[in-house]
């Protein structure tokens, strides 16, 4: 019976309290890739419709408001209100990365 | 009546199509926003845990199974799974950012 359910043989035995907290952050990073998953094919849809009525593809006023609001959600839920708008920055780099993309094909 | 709920004043009045898209993405950039602000809580923890037991910040075989995990939900969820992986580097980028922070006062 050496060969079990162990995992001896393979990696160190984990901490049962680090495996606690790394099990919360697997099921937060599963819901955090599904809602990405979701929200990418909103901002598809939000392409697809600014090309068909021809507005910018930018919107500055509407970013500076999700800029302020991801701050204050952030602040209420102790969350450094810097790295929510980074955050937020990065999914939008990607955005325009992924809408370009789809503009020269 | 001129100066009641319309927004005539400050912004052009958004296509309602458009509105209701972005309605979905400032939903799901809340969600996002909190869940992160969860996560953190939990990697504190994890760093806190990890300098009380004397363990090594870094776990390379613990984050290779992360990227996997998130590139395998990112495709069946029909998300690329190089965004899910950039996008995991970015949070950790971040964990680690912290923890350094944290250890330095």
């Amino acid at each position: 019976m050496s060969t079990g359910d162990d995992h001896d043989n393979d990696n160190a035995v984990v901490d049962p309290e680090l495996q606690r907290l790394r099990d919360s952050i697997d099921n937060i990073d599963a819901a955090l890739v599904h809602l990405l998953a979701e929200r990418f094919k909103f901002t598809k849809a939000v392409g697809e419709l600014k090309a068909a009525r021809g507005l910018p593809p930018a919107d500055p006023a509407r970013e500076a408001q999700q800029i302020a609001r991801l701050r204050a959600f952030a602040e209420s839920a102790k969350l450094d209100p810097d790295f929510a708008e980074k955050f937020l920055s990065f999914i939008v780099r990607e955005v325009i990365r992924h809408h370009e993309a789809a503009g020269s094909t």
